[in-house]
Formats: structure tokens, C-alpha cells, sequence
């Protein structure tokens, strides 16, 4: 069933914004983000380290935590002022979820919520303002990724994450559905005004598939992958280079030293007009997964990071396991 | 002054949409804007050939109309709602513009007014939905422009174009100011969450400078800039390829058979946060105009499409001639 | 063990020049490397089409003919002057090989013969002259092919074939070994100054695994999988995009309507200056197939073109199934 | 008048090889070729810098020495064999010229002499031996130069050293002449298989004009450019980006410190086949300059680096004032 977006034309959810990730040697995954990536560190500590992408001037977009585990500790989106704050508190409220104030360093007011599918979510809407180095051509490396863009969530509840937030005021770009129906298994959703801000997948959930940063260009992608072979990291590479059928994106994904998956990509096309309906895919088309591209590796599928404190539950929606690989395009 | 943006939040303009040239030679001009840029041709007659970027939904993005004489017919921008093309009607009225509602093909409801400095302007809510075709790689040409970007216009008055536009919900991303005053050399304003939508610059006006169409990448733009000179339109590039340090965008511009000039660039950067300042430029600094890039030509700094039924004014702010080239960076 | 290069200074051996390849569906086989690949038609007739790279001034770089089987039919290599066709010819008497000299249309003098492992091959010293199309940018197409460039043969005797084009003046850039020997499963052999014109690899042979153009950059390989996406061959890449150890070549390999196997690649260095070696990788290092990419399919591995008339040898190379799996990165 | 290329085929003229700069600020020059242009170092001592391109095993490409003046030391190129370096000796002995044999240190037998011209040159057929680090791609910078590839020198007198130069085995690829004679005045003259090595023309000499660099792309060329933006270098381009009608390159041109210049340049094509006649072209298209591309600046017309212990001299062509810059493309 098609989702209906944003009753409140006053509340603005903006953009995916800052992921905060557990990991088990800080160092090390410090230096992946850095080097491998080619994130900017805007400072760190014995416990965490800050990065952001060239041309962000928010603080941080990547948190890396020191922890014994490694685990998805959630992802952060931008409402344009204070009062969206309030006004998604009172969502929550009415909307009978987990939800506490908090006080995070270097953001404005931030509210942490559970959504109904168990994503663990943190909405603010300031951040401290550092230098944009898009300029800094000189400090270049790797992808020269420059901005996080979204994220991939596996749900075991597509329709009931993507109505929550069409509530909340996303907008579907994309689809995936079965058949003539419109059971949804896959949802692209955007605030920001391109294809998309947040995606749920139908999977064994909540887990965080990956986060995504914004590379220039092709040639910027194939670098990146040219350093992680170069690093020793060429192995991580779990799909890609590829192009989505959906959402037209050039993508590449890449595995960090404790798994977390991020998603280098290019050119997701302008959604903004509301006359533009969403494009719908169906499950069974292979172009859906890839116009072209090597098959995904089986870990592409099946691996994600999980939410501290959630407990995975099995998908609402079944394929056989014949139909699965089919619908996976794995040979 | 700094403008203070939007004071109805309710009112929403999203982007900048469609521009109407008028051409004195339609095929040759339908040719160039097809074979030299890259643009697909979505519908043509005897009078008028409508076209757009190969990734845009919406019916055009620029309309080249049959005429005697070349001028810029207006320059169009979308409103998320017709209930915002309404509340736009309301804002002109107030502020005592010239207004009218009107019938265009393939539009919805739409208004057209002159801004306070003369700047003929349209809004519509909606268009005709057509294919995308960033999909149909193999019909890529030139530059491959995925849409439409922005404009600039030559002003006689930045600060009262400027203070229109913020009361229309624009926001400032960059600016140029002297020394150590805030009077307002040129700003860059926008709408859709990145650098700009619409450019006032200081000089004679009102007239278009010219419209600007994004590119994927470097390749691209050099690829156009390739086919330019194999097609006889070498030159016709009367700026670039260089970088501007305002908005960081990589740029060619060329002009058209009527010398109406059109951009293609590469690599804005998001600017959504409430919380970022907008970044100042001093005039006298030349990085302002490129960080690195051969002299622009004489006629990229004088020569505009003027609007028809306007009087083309002398500017409130005033140069000296030698300080003019210096400021222009003309050596 | 290594082989010693080109007794003879006075027999210039130039480089690869051009493929002739039989086909059972002409038409369907032009349209595939005009439209997909991008290669230029030169000329064509009911039996045959001619085609070249957008910079070459040959007439023909790769020559399909129509025929009920598919073939590799011959690959073809330029000498300098017809003094060097006289040479070889004595060469292939003294080496007891099958030969015999020939008139092909558009050749100068030319020479046929089948190599000591089975390989067709022919040797000219000339070709009609024709416009070199590489400043005709509006006539890009997809890869935007500049060159042949080199061939890939997969032989049951890798030493046995080195040794000979060896004798003939071609030099090893790399090549493969197993443990401490000096065992060859693979040569990369060159005489036009860099890496390689001609790669003998250890299998059932002869059979020519593929021909090779060179393409501008990343760029032009990735716009070429989306060409080859958007017209329905995105299933027909067998391997890549990624990057070879070897040779450090970026590759895209592409299945023709016959499952001809044609490589569209970038990047590889100058080979120039007699004091550096060859570089040696072991067989068992995964880096040597590629510093990154996904896996190839098995296709890519035990599929290619056979020559007309010449029986396929198992290799004197033997690695057990497991090992074989292993060498070849298949997961 | 044409020149007769080789008439000794046993001489083999390989590739130009390396250039020796001195330089007045060692450590300055040093950042620069490092840091702005991308190349890496090899060796440096008190008294000199050696530097190569990212995939160059020689030992250097560019050797900056320090000194009171800035000159143009020395143009290297490189020859086969010992014995090759034993003819030139010869070669130049019959030709009456100026020559000795040196030792240089990490070089093979070397020999030096002035050509008719005045240019100063060396031939070596050895260099030590260093990595290449073509796959180290975590440490590219900037335009990531990958090898040296020619040199162009102005020169009073084209026709006497482009005869000179064929007479050691340099082919001509492409030359502009005045109206329907074959007066040269300038010339492209290529051994290594491409379009030039070594380019003379018309003016006030011996200088050499630049050195250059081949780069992996257009992208890697812009890139180049934004760095140069980045570290205060944006003033020190003096031509381009743009695209040469002559040999197809895509240039762009930096003075260093000292004011010497090298360009970075992408793209020549292949020039190999005997039977490919040289390309001609009017020294007053000005589509042979550039097929686009902003005008050059006067300072890349007539600024130079100088040889020691050479006077320059006036031309032995003239053109009228207004001439020289209708023929320069000066607007």
C-alpha cells in the first residue's frame, strides 16, 4: 500500500545527517574512514573520533565509538529548527514510541527515538559549524567523499517503517513490490529533495545495511577502490562497481574492520516536484538490483550491522529460498 | 544589508525550473541547444521547441521561442503548491508588482511578474510529467546536462533584488561586499538546498547573464567543451573551463547562435543548515572570481540578454574603470 | 624459464593491428560494436564489416565475417616495412611452421601462418590510409574506443608460445610462476612500448580469450557498461570493472552475440627501456588477477573463441580442481 | 621542405628520458614538483632534486639543481643500447658538433652535445633501476603525473632541427607551414610511437618552452588545476585547459617558481605505421592551436627558459607584428 507523506507541512525533516557507529579498535577503523574513505577527522578522543565529509560544515557525520562490540548505534537525521524538535517529540508521544531528550556534544537540541521497526534514531537541528574543505584540494584522498547522503535500513516490516515515516514527512521516490500488488518490499524515501534519505529493505531486521557517502564522480569511485587495493583493503569491497536500476546511483561498497558497510556512490537524479510520481520496480526485475555490474557477493545480502538493545525479528514478507537467489541475482 | 529570509513558511519556492529565450533562427538554435549541449528535444512546432535536462521528469526546462528579435522572455522557478502560486499573487500585490495569471502549455497555474528591478519571472506549481532519460546512456551527447541549475541576472540594485527574493523564502549561500561594508556587490540566493538558484550581480540591468545546466562531471564538461570545437562552436566559449571560489563550481559557459549564454558546471555543494553562515567575499579579492582559470573575455563581463519591455538602468553602485578590471580580473 | 628476446634488430615486429573474427548474425555483430563498444564502421559489404578505434588512420582494426560458425578467425600484427613480411617468412620456414602469403583487400604485403601452439596469425606491413576520427567528438559513442590494442590467447604450452614470439622480438613485460620456478602459466609479451600486444595464459588451447581496445578513461569503461546496460547487454559483462594486478590494467569485459569476448581497458604504463625486468607474480597471489573487483564469472574463465581448423590440447600445466579454483579468485 | 627520417635503422632513439632544470630556490622547486604538479622524489641532496613520474622504474624524470640562475640545463633522451649512445658520438662527430662523454650519477654511458640549433641535449641508454609506484595509489597527488613525455623548444631555425633530428631517427607527425609552401614553422617530431617526443618552433632561440607530463586524464588534469587553485598556484597557469588541434592534447600549462614551465597533458594519439603521412597544418588556422580554449596568455607566447652559455637568436621566419598575433590566436 502506497504510503501517504507529511500531514504537518510545518514540521521538516531535512536531510540524513551524522551515524554514529560502535567499533572495536578505534585506531584502526579511524584510519579506514580516513585513509581508505577519505573522510575528514574533525577531532578526536580516547572514545570516539569525529568525521565529516569534504564539503560538510556540520561537525561530524561519521562518530566512530570505542566499544566492546561492534554495532550500528543509530543514525541521525536534521530538522530545520528547535521547534521540529518539539514537534517530533509530540510524534513520538502520539505515536506511542520509546523516546528520550538528550544532550550530545557539539549538536543543537536532540531527540532519540526508537521508529516502530526498531531503528534507533537521533534527530537534531544544529551542529557546530567548522571550515567546509571542499576547497582543500590538496588534502584530497582516496574517494574525496563529500557529504554522508543516507542510509539502508533491513526491516522485517517494510509498510509499517515506510508509512511511520511518510507520517513524518518522507517522500517515496522508488519502490519495490511483488507481482501487481503493491506489497512493499523495498522502499526508497527522501527529505532532502534528490532520491533518497532513507531506505528500508525487507530482511531480517532492524539492522543498519550501510551509510552513504556522496563521491564526485566515477572517476573519484574507481580511486577509491584503486586505494583500497592499494591499502589492502580490495578484498572489502562486497559489491560494485555497479549501477542500481533504482535511483540511476553508481555505486561501490565497501566493508570496515569491524564489517560496518559503507556505500561510496554518484548521481542520484533531482525529486522534488510533487507532480512525479514514484517509480515502481518489480521485485522479479533484475535490472531493479543492477543495470549492470558483477553479481553482489552473498555477505552483500545477508550481512548488516545490528541496533544495540533490538532484537532481530524475521521478515513479514517470505520468498523460497529458490525465489530469494532469484530475486537477489545471485548466480 | 544582509537580507532576512522568508518570513511565511508556509510559502515554498523549490528551484529554479524553466527559462523562455527568444531565438531569431529556431532550427539552428534547436541544433545547438541539442548537439552542442546535449539537451533533449521533448517537443517542437513552427514557433517554439520545448527541451530539458536528460534526467528531468517535468516537460522543460528551457523554451526557445521563434522571434525577430533575441531576447531573455522570462526566467521561471517552481512552487511546491498551487496553493503557493496563490500566496505568490498575494506577495506581488503587496509590494505593488506588476502581475498577471496565465495559460502556458504544459503548466499548471501560473504567475508572472516583473521583480522590483525589472526581472520578468514566472511560477508554476506543475508541469507535464515526461520520461526520464538518464537511463538511455546510449542517447547521451556532449555535456550530458541532467537538468536545469540556476541563473543570473545583471542588476542595477542587488540590495532591492535581493530583499525581494529573501522575502520570497531565498536564502544567501555566498555574497560580495566592499571592503569592509556589507553593501552588496553580487549575491548568490537559492531555494532547493544547495548554492544557488539565482544570482544578482551588480551592473546594467535587468538583464539575463545567463541560465545554467549541470553537467555529471569534469569529463563531461570537457567532452562538451570537445564538442564545441568539433562542431564549430570552439569559439563560442567566452569563459572557461576554470573554478569559481564562489560556490566552488566548475564551469564553461558558452554562447548560443543569438549569443544568449548558457553554463554547464560541475560540483555545488549542499547548504541547508540554518545554522551556516553565508560565506563573504571580498570584490577585491580575485579568488572570489576563479581559483585558478584563464582571464575571461571582455564580452563575458558586458555582454547580457536584456528582457523585453525593460529598460536597461544604469547601476546604483558604481566602479571606476580601472578599479572595474581589476575587480573583473580582465588583464 | 625465461625467454630471450629478438636475435634479429633488423626485424621490427610494431605492434597488434587488427582481429578478424567470424560471426553468425553480421548485422547484429556490427550493431554491437558500433552501439555498445563504439568502434567506427570503415566500410561493409554483404560478407564483411570493417571497423577501427576513433584514432586510428588503418582502415580496419577488427574485421567480422559473416560465416555459420563462429570463429577467431586470425589476430593480426603489423611489421614496420615489407622487408620485415619477408623476413618472418623465412623465419616461419626455418622454424618448419605452416604459412602461406596472401592478398587481403586494403593490406599490403601479407603473411599467414599458424604459430608452435596452434595461434592463426597474420602479419602486414601496410594498410590503406583513412581519416583518423578522433577529433570528431559529436561522433562519440559509448566506450569511445581509441585503439586496438592487444590480444589474450589461452595455449596448452605457455613456454613453447613465448619462446617462439621471443624469437620474434617481443619482449615480457610480467608474467606468472608457480612456487620458486620460473615455470611460465603466464606471459605478457610487447613490442609497441608498453605492456603488452600479446598474452599466451596456461589452458585448453589454442583459443583466443579475447581482444582488446583502449578506451580513453574510468570514465569512458564506466559509460560504456551503462551503454551496454541501457541497450540490454548489462548481462554480457563477464568481468569487471576492476583493476589487474598485472599490468595495472583497469578492465571491462564484454560478451558479443556470438560470445566473442572483447576487453574495453585503460591505464597501462610504457615498457620501454632494456634494463628494467619483467615482473614476476606468483600464480597463487590474488593480487596478481586483481588488486580489486569482484569475482570473475566462470565463464570469463572456460570460455573463449577457438580458431578454425586446429584441434584444442589439454594444458601441460596441470593444478588440481580445488587449486584451480583457487588461482582463479572464483568464490 | 619535409625532412628524410633515419637513415640508419641500427640507431634506435627511444623516448625523451629526463630534463635537468636549475633553480634558485631548491626547496621551493621541490614542493612545487611534488606537491602542485604530483610528482614523487626519488633522491634528494643539498645540491639537487631527482624526481619521476607515479609509473617511471627510471631513476628520474626531472633533476633540479641549484643555482644563481634559472636555465634550461639540459633535455635528456633516452637510446637503446651502449652501442646506440657509441653512434650518436659518431654521429655527432660528422656533424661537427660540439659533445663529450660524461659520467651523471645513476645513469648509464651518457653523451652530451648541442644539436645545430644550439639546443642542449643528452643521450643515455642506462638508468638505475627504482619501483614503480603506479599501484600505490594511496599516495597520488594532485594531476598524479605518470611519466615524462616530450619537450618543445623554441628555435631560430625549424627546418635545420627538425633535419637534424630525423637524421637520428625522429619522425615527423604533424607540422604547420605558411600558405601552400612547406616553409616550416614548427614541427612535431616523435620516436617513442605517438605524436611527439621533441617540437620545435619558430622564434627567438634556442629555449626550451616546456617540459611535459603525460596524465592519467582529463579529471586528474582538473584536479591538477584545483591544486594548483588550492596552494596559491591559480596565477601560474598560463594556457589552458584546452584542447590543441595539433597532436590532440588536452593541455595545461604551469610556470614553477624559477618560471620554468611544464605542461601536464593527456590523450595523444598512436604513430606508428610508415605508410601514415604527417598531418599539415596552416600556420594561420587557428583551429591548429587550439580547437578550444581561452587565448593563451602573452607570457605563454614569449617567455622561455634559457640554455647556459647559448645566445638566443632571432628567427630566421619572421612575421609582421599584426601577423604574430593573429597567428597566435592573441585577442
Amino acid at each position: 500500500m502506497l504510503p501517504v507523506t507529511n500531514p504537518d507541512p510545518t514540521f521538516a525533516l531535512t536531510r540524513a545527517s551524522h551515524v554514529t557507529m560502535s567499533v572495536t579498535n578505534l585506531e584502526r577503523s579511524r584510519d579506514f574512514y580516513r585513509d581508505v574513505v577519505g573522510l575528514v577527522v574533525t577531532e578526536e578522543s580516547d572514545h570516539a573520533v569525529y568525521l565529516r565529509g569534504l564539503e560538510e560544515a556540520a561537525h561530524h557525520s561519521l562518530v566512530l565509538e570505542r566499544a566492546d562490540r561492534a554495532h550500528a548505534r543509530r543514525i541521525g537525521l536534521r530538522v530545520r529548527t528547535a521547534d521540529d524538535v518539539v514537534a517530533a517529540e509530540r510524534f513520538c508521544k502520539a505515536a506511542n514510541l520509546q523516546f528520550e531528550r538528550l544532550e550530545r556534544p557539539h549538536q543543537g537540541p536532540t531527540l532519540q527515538f526508537r521508529d516502530p521497526v526498531g531503528t534507533l534514531v537521533e534527530l537534531t537541528s544544529e551542529m557546530d559549524v567548522v571550515p567546509r574543505k571542499m576547497q582543500d584540494y590538496h588534502e584530497y584522498r582516496s574517494g574525496a567523499p563529500q557529504r554522508i547522503d543516507h542510509y539502508q535500513v533491513v526491516t522485517y516490516d517494510v509498510q509499517t517503517a515506510t508509512d511511520f515515516w511518510a507520517g513524518l514527512g518522507m517522500r517515496m521516490s522508488e519502490y519495490t513490490a511483488k507481482d501487481d500488488t503493491d506489497e512493499l518490499w523495498g522502499t526508497w524515501l527522501e527529505c532532502k529533495g534528490n532520491t533518497h534519505d532513507l531506505v528500508f529493505t525487507n530482511g531480517k531486521g532492524p539492522r543498519l545495511h550501510h551509510f552513504a557517502f556522496a563521491v564526485p564522480d566515477a572517476t573519484s569511485l574507481i580511486h577509491a577502490a584503486d586505494v583500497a587495493g592499494a591499502l589492502g583493503f580490495g578484498d572489502e569491497i562486497d559489491r560494485g562497481p555497479g549501477r542500481h536500476g533504482i535511483s540511476n546511483a553508481l555505486f561501490l561498497y565497501l566493508r570496515d574492520p569491524d564489517q560496518h558497510r559503507v556505500e561510496l556512490f554518484n548521481t542520484h537524479y533531482q525529486f522534488m516536484d510533487l507532480e512525479t510520481p514514484p517509480i515502481r520496480w518489480d521485485v522479479t526485475d533484475p535490472r531493479r538490483a543492477q543495470l549492470w555490474g558483477m553479481p553482489a557477493s552473498r555477505r552483500w545480502f545477508f550481512e548488516a550491522s545490528e541496533f544495540p538493545g533490538e532484537e532481530v525479528q524475521e521478515p513479514t514478507l517470505h520468498a523460497t529460498p529458490a525465489t530469494l537467489e532469484d530475486y537477489l541475482g545471485i548466480h
